[in-house]
C-alpha cells in the first residue's frame, strides 16, 4: 500500500497512475513532458526512446516503470521484448545500432549522476552519428526517469498485480500517447 | 562548455537556462512543473519548498541548481541564507520545525532512491503534522530535482560566473515565479 491515501483502489491504479490521479496539477506537466520526450516528432523512434526509459528504470530498480516502459518499447520495436531484455541484460552485446548503444551509455551515466556524462561518452555518440538533439533528449529522458522512478517508489506505490496489464497499457499508449 | 551547442552565449545563460532556450518544447512542461511544485498555493511556504530543492541539489552536488535554489530559498525565508547553510551542513541540528526536518529527511531518502523512503520516515513526518499533500509534494520536489540536477550536469553546462547572479534571479522568481 502506498505511503499516503491516494484516493483510489491501488489494484486498479498501480504505480504512477494513483499519484497522477491524486494530484492532477502535477500530472498535467508530467504527462506533457513525456509526450514531448517519448511521443513527439523525433529522429529517434518512439520504440528507441521508450527503450532508454526502460533501461534507466531498470538501473533504478523501479519495477513498475521498468515493466511499463519495457512493454511500451516492445510493442513499438520490430524485435519486441527480446531486444529490450538483451539491452537490459548486457548493453555491450545487445543487437542495437552503435548510435543507440552510445546513447544508452550516456543514459546509464545520467542514471548515476549528471556529472558522470563525460566528453568521451558524448564524442562516442557523435562519432556514431548522434545529433545534438538526440544527445539532449537522451540526457533529459534519462534524467526524467530518475524522477519518475523516485516518484513511483518514494510514495510506496505497488506494481501491477497482473503483468498483462503493462501490455494492455502499451497498446493504448502506442496508439494514443500519454493522457494529458 | 556544454556538451552540445545550445545556441546561446553560456556566460549569459548559465546552468539550465541554456538547455531551456535550446529546447522550448521541453522547457514549457518543466517550468509548469516547478511553478506548481514551488510557487503554487500550498501549506508549505515557497521558501520551505525551495529549501527542499536546494537540499536535494546539494546532495546531488549540482553547483548551479544548489546555488540557485539556495538563493531562491534565502530570499523567501526570514532567516535567509544562514538557515539554508545550516540545513545543508547538518539537518539534525538545523533550527527548522520538526515537521520540515522530517520532510527534508524524506527528501534526502528520495535523493538516494525512491526505495529508501520507509514507512518509518513517513510516519515520523505524519507525527509532526505533515499531511498527505505535503508528503506527496516533498517526494515529487525531491524527485524532480534529481531530474533537474542530472539535466544540468549531464549536458555539461557551466554555473554562473558571478555568484551575485543567483540572487538577482532569486528576486525575480520570488516576485514573478518561473517563466512558462
Amino acid at each position: 500500500m502506498a505511503h499516503i491515501d491516494l484516493g483510489v483502489d491501488e489494484r486498479s491504479y498501480p504505480g504512477i497512475s494513483g499519484p497522477m490521479r491524486y494530484r492532477p496539477e502535477t500530472a498535467k506537466p508530467l504527462n506533457d513532458l513525456v509526450n514531448v520526450l517519448l511521443r513527439g516528432e523525433h529522429p529517434l523512434t518512439p520504440g528507441e526512446r521508450e527503450l532508454i526509459a526502460a533501461y534507466v528504470s531498470g538501473l533504478n530498480e523501479c519495477e513498475f516503470c521498468c515493466s511499463s516502459h519495457s512493454a511500451f518499447a516492445a510493442v513499438q520495436l520490430d524485435e519486441g521484448m527480446a531486444l529490450v531484455d538483451r539491452v537490459r541484460a548486457d548493453l555491450d552485446s545487445a543487437p542495437v545500432s552503435e548510435k543507440l548503444r552510445a546513447l544508452l551509455r550516456i543514459a546509464g551515466a545520467v542514471q548515476e549522476s549528471g556529472r558522470k556524462v563525460t566528453a568521451d561518452l558524448v564524442a562516442a555518440a557523435r562519432a556514431e552519428g548522434a545529433t545534438d538533439l538526440e544527445i539532449h533528449d537522451t540526457v533529459l529522458i534519462a534524467a526524467a526517469f530518475c524522477m519518475f522512478n523516485r516518484y513511483v517508489d518514494g510514495l510506496g506505490t505497488v506494481p501491477a498485480a497482473d503483468p498483462a496489464a503493462y501490455l494492455r497499457t502499451a497498446e493504448r499508449i502506442a496508439e494514443f500517447g500519454y493522457s494529458s
